[in-house]
């Protein structure tokens, strides 16, 4: 242990201190499993290699520059991100290159944009005209070229023009545009991500596939190259993967896990499993006035419910089953629990339950390791 | 404008700076009403005083040292916090009075409670007898004294023994115990508090007012006084107040008001519309692809969906009717949102919401006044 630690404070500033047993570390907060995280990562990379393309890691799930890092001294090429101050906390992180799949169009937003893409490679989504102005305005303003991908609509519904002349008439846009480069397509089909039934994710993506790739012909045939064909995530690599046309994947939900990314279903019922659990909500038990109801520390502000409530990791004897602000209420119908008993609780959304920390505890074979900043957490505009 | 503000720069640091036109407010942000906010202060204030009753607000709805003390200078007896690192923020900031109205057992915050004890006066709950003994011994440890509340559960069904002996036993424990001093009841009815009919929540807080009036009575011919009989919220203040047993209501939300708050009723129909909505999510259209749909900057990650979906303020042409992680789907069936347009929106629970954010961004008359920061965001432990 580094004796430069010793006088840490254990508490306001952190819920733990590096060398410390991890069952000292202060409740509640997440803790990060080393040595499942070092498996997710080498595990998504290798099927990345195996297929012959890019993995652009999604920073915006952990928002964590030393992972991040990680992430790409294993073989990723950069990494993505939503918002630009998340893509300025990463740059200033010494990462290189970053892809915000997102819009950005407010005029304070596009001048960062263009300010960071003199620092770093910056690629940026758009899905109107006007916008592309806009950000060529910026860049030729701050002296640096922006990449830009055209968004389309493969199916999510939200963002992005449709598939085909559209996608054309707004990348010939880009190409005229000053201090711009047409730099190819993003393709996300988020909410397939989370269909459970593997054949019915198989066919839906398959239909954004078919958009994608009859637009990059399009785009072809008028003399543009596609340098990026960007998309997938953790509930469907493999279909984009496999395709021949997207060269780049951006899972983010690999690395950690959550409850659930775990009801999706592989064709053997296996695939998503491939990935472990490595990131946890570790909680205290604070009440438990009734022999069949325990009370636990962690609530709505370290944890988010939008996709379901935590499940409890290893245990089948208690039951994790209401969530108010500051309190969770567990079913322990047994009574087996005690006051300051610790539990780890598997999100059921890991991206919004990140952002609710300041720190990655990060735990390896019984001790903590190390502290990792959330880096960009808060970074929403 | 202070000229020392001019180099400060809008972005990664913060979505605004002191002086800035409101209109150029980086989104998505928190903005308060200053006005609205501060009559929502004095109006509460004033139905504590008429009333003969203590207002001690509650810090854990805002997390902002600058608003605790305001609402102190504005006749707030002190705050109440749900945790100990929260008791930190706030005592750093100078404030001397604050109950943390709950359990805390975890050694280490029990040590950090009794340090605390040495330069702020800090009031706890209990719920059971080995915490009294801990917390005594930390008491000791630090020569510090603990003021301690016995925790009711007056119907809430979570933390809290039942009314009548067990309360009594844990109080003697209590005035038994070196270093602590027992100071009276926690009586919170939490879930009451969001109940819409005006009859039924006044039911449901008569019985809680029964079962604590019958405890302090019970305590009294034992010779044990409750100097605090605390509890009381945005959805019930007048009941606790007006029950001449209840000396301190424990109310956050009014300050900045939510849209699951407006649903409560008041006898007349009024009562909870006599809090303003003070505190906004500034957010900005960002796609617009569609023609029926925007799409905006604000997602799961600067709002909580646990009660329900935002609410757009002052517009009944369009509707915030999806959330995804940083994307809001605005039904806009007339198609008349543009992009960059700009929207408020009425957070569902507020809560869990401010706690989201680094900074709220104090507006009157269309200026920013000043930033203030979450002091105790994401202090859970």
């Amino acid at each position: 242990m580094n004796t430069s630690f010793e006088n840490l404070e254990v508490g306001y500033d952190s819920p733990a201190v590096p060398g410390m047993d991890a069952a000292d570390v202060q409740t509640p907060c997440l803790v990060v499993d080393l040595d499942a995280l070092e498996r997710n990562i080498a595990r998504m990379q290798a099927f990345a290699d195996e297929m012959g393309v890019r993995l652009r890691v999604h920073g915006k799930m952990h928002k964590c520059a030393e992972l991040a890092l990680k992430q790409i001294a294993a073989g990723a090429c950069g990494i993505c991100c939503q918002k630009v101050s998340e893509a300025e906390s990463f740059v200033r992180a010494g990462i290189k290159d970053v892809l915000i799949s997102n819009q950005v169009c407010e005029a304070a937003k596009v001048d960062r944009l263009a300010k960071l893409a003199g620092t770093a490679r910056m690629i940026v989504c758009v899905d109107e005209a006007a916008n592309i102005a806009d950000l060529s305005t910026a860049a030729q303003k701050r002296g640096s070229t922006i990449e830009v991908l055209v968004e389309i609509d493969c199916g999510a519904g939200r963002c992005g023009v449709r598939y085909g002349q559209p996608v054309v008439d707004l990348a010939k846009a880009i190409e005229e545009a000053a201090c711009l480069t047409f730099s190819g397509l993003q393709g996300y089909q988020g909410p397939a991500q989370h269909i459970y039934g593997y054949e019915e994710r198989k066919a839906t993506i398959g239909e954004a596939i078919r958009q994608v790739r009859k637009t990059v012909e399009l785009l072809k045939g008028e003399g543009l190259e596609c340098a990026i064909v960007g998309g997938g995530g953790t509930g469907s690599y493999y279909f984009e993967g496999k395709s021949g046309v997207y060269n780049e994947l951006q899972c983010g939900s690999y690395a950690f896990m959550d409850a659930e990314y775990q009801r999706v279903k592989g064709e053997d019922g296996r695939f998503i499993s491939e990935f472990e659990n490595a990131l946890f909500i570790l909680t205290s038990v604070m009440s438990h006035a009734k022999p069949d109801k325990a009370v636990c520390d962690a609530g709505l502000k370290v944890l988010s419910v939008d996709s379901g409530l935590p499940v409890i990791f290893g245990r089948n004897d208690v039951t994790y089953v209401k969530c108010s602000d500051e309190h969770g209420e567990i079913a322990d119908p047994d009574g087996v629990l005690r006051i300051n008993d610790k539990l780890k609780l598997i999100p059921g959304h890991i991206d919004p339950t990140c952002n609710l920390h300041d720190w990655y505890v990060c735990v390896r074979e019984g001790k903590v390791e190390m502290l990792w900043s959330v880096t960009a957490r808060g970074k929403a505009y």
